[in-house]
């Protein structure tokens, strides 16, 4: 086992059947004026309501901004920012997927800090508004992680943004939100939150105790498996997925991602492949290339997985139904892309722009 | 599972060989003058020279604090309050075993909080000087948890106080402090990791995340239980028992304790009997008895350990040597003061005071 780690998650988790209304209390310390950020579809699953509920049991007073795009965008964030300064806002209430949950984090930071040199460049100080997350999709994990992926039209892609102060102060975590969810999207945000158990497993900075998150993450979304597979869900497999998916959460703001996300990041830019589904598609090959460079550690996460790399594959296909395909040139250019991402140094096997094609050329080719 | 649950451990943990020199700098933000709290001895075993190594790389001032007695006294925390006081210390680094952790928590609230009321009944508020935590025993899990168990002579019992900003900052978990441990130490320290793990199952406010630590605290330390037995300890098995009893600490930050604890405070206040074998005499037939009240939930735990009922108690046995005897008015008298603890409310199983003299008689009349 490897006993050198770091592990810092510094958020309140509340878990359970309406826990936003039963524990409203827990967010009366963070002030009386509240952002509430959220995307135009993201709250129409009773979220945005049992956090109205819970507000105003508080005596808190808010405004709704529900201006962020999917894949947010930094006109969105800014906006939202200049939003939080007008209202005065001391806190903020994050609802929603990925992109909500994100944009709430630059938004909040935003709203302390001027980052002149753009929020890519921006060195993040401490001085941010605090935010409770209520994820509504379980997937991408913010709710517990201090990142924030910003679409970078600048780059011609998506870009983490990362500092201590962007952990959420509080999640609530309530399968029930997930209940309505189309199946595609349940589907991509099950294998995003899968990627990331994986992928904290091949990090250089994985650990003893990031491991046990991540095991236990796979663990508990196969379980779910079937359920992914027919489309046939029950609140208690809702929020089993959500709990799978933010232990995965915790295992990546320990670890950090992979060149799985590197490559997928392409995808979703240029051809609007959903996050977790670019994940998903290029998953199986890059694992059993990581079979190669490092077979011992590999075989750990198979191991957690119960399957073979066919398996996977096999496992991976079912779910994902038909494949993109991309031509060479393309593929050519998104290894290149990937290659220049810092999460290749971040992964323990050592990934060449050449491996990086191959990968994408047995997934995508 | 268990899907209603809260989890909350704020600290940044460091784990691995030399991690207080090789991450010194994770202390430069907490302030430029700092009150090392220890005991006696309890820094003889190098970790207060890297606490000083780190520091003067840090280019940070410090003062050492080294009244803190086992079993630590609300005067010596008093006293140490006023030495930080005194030195302007800006932050804490408390080195040693349970004692001089929890002193440092009391000490770090007195520093900035007059407590007024006396330490027992004071509101703990935010103001608390940051802490740095460096465990040099395995059992008490202090380093992640926001108790500090106080000496409380006017009811001749220890007592916990407790609030969140008593969370310790940062903890560096380095096994080699362990290095030069009695075996008493070792396998009673050991013991009390054990129990946190085993009693966080038993109490009401148990949850997914709490078992996932719990069981793997199990695992860990009882995969330890021949070096406990024999005597014999790696570096690596430090490390091991060391990780075990952070695991258990972040079970009990959750969940609280249960009435085993509420029973060994008498065996210490009034007989000495250290912290952990204290709860190792009282467990095993603590746990029979759970078996009785509730038995799918209890048998889960016998599952974690891999043990029957009777093998439990033989192992326990085999390290705790012979027994300590009370006579029953004695026994009647602990009984009823473990009857008063708030702890027997956290129990998942109802324990009477009658309940709780039979424990107390099968493993110590």
């Amino acid at each position: 086992m490897e006993m050198n780690f770091q592990y810092f998650v510094p958020v309140h988790i509340i878990s359970g059947a309406n826990c936003v209304r039963e524990y409203a209390s827990a967010m009366r310390t963070f002030g009386g004026r509240v952002l509430i950020v959220t995307g135009k579809s993201s709250a129409k699953n009773g979220a945005l309501e049992d956090a109205v509920y819970a507000l105003k049991q508080n005596g808190q007073k808010f405004t709704v901004y529900d201006e962020v795009p999917n894949n947010p965008t930094v006109a969105s964030v800014y906006k939202g920012a200049e939003e939080a300064r007008r209202f005065g806002a001391e806190f903020i209430v994050a609802i929603g997927g990925g992109s909500p949950m994100d944009a709430a984090k630059a938004i909040a930071m935003l709203a302390r800090q001027e980052a002149k040199e753009g929020i890519f460049d921006h060195p993040i100080t401490d001085d941010v508004l605090p935010m409770v997350h209520i994820p509504t999709t379980a997937g991408t994990g913010s709710e517990v992680t201090p990142y924030a992926i910003i679409t970078n039209d600048e780059k011609q892609t998506k870009t983490s943004i990362s500092a201590p102060s962007l952990f959420p102060r509080l999640a609530y975590l309530d399968g029930k939100y997930m209940e309505d969810l189309p199946q595609s999207v349940t589907v991509n945000t099950a294998i995003d939150a899968l990627s990331h158990a994986v992928e904290g497993m091949l990090s250089v900075r994985a650990g003893n105790m990031s491991d046990l998150f991540a095991k236990e993450s796979i663990r508990i979304i196969l379980s779910e498996y079937e359920s992914l597979r027919t489309g046939h869900y029950t609140l208690q497999t809702r929020q089993n997925l959500l709990y799978g998916s933010t232990l995965a959460g915790m295992v990546i703001a320990n670890t950090g991602t992979t060149p799985v996300h590197g490559m997928g990041y392409s995808l979703t830019y240029f051809h609007g492949v959903p996050h977790g589904r670019a994940n998903g598609l290029l998953l199986p090959a890059f694992l059993k290339s990581c079979l190669e460079k490092s077979p011992e550690r590999t075989r750990q996460i198979y191991d957690a997985l119960h399957m073979t790399p066919d398996a996977f594959c096999k496992a991976m296909d079912d779910l994902l139904g038909k494949r993109e395909k991309y031509d060479d040139e393309t593929l050519r250019n998104y290894a290149h892309r990937a290659s220049l991402n810092k999460n290749v140094k971040n992964c323990l096997m050592y990934f060449s722009e050449e491996d990086l094609y191959k990968v994408l050329h047995q997934s995508l080719g």
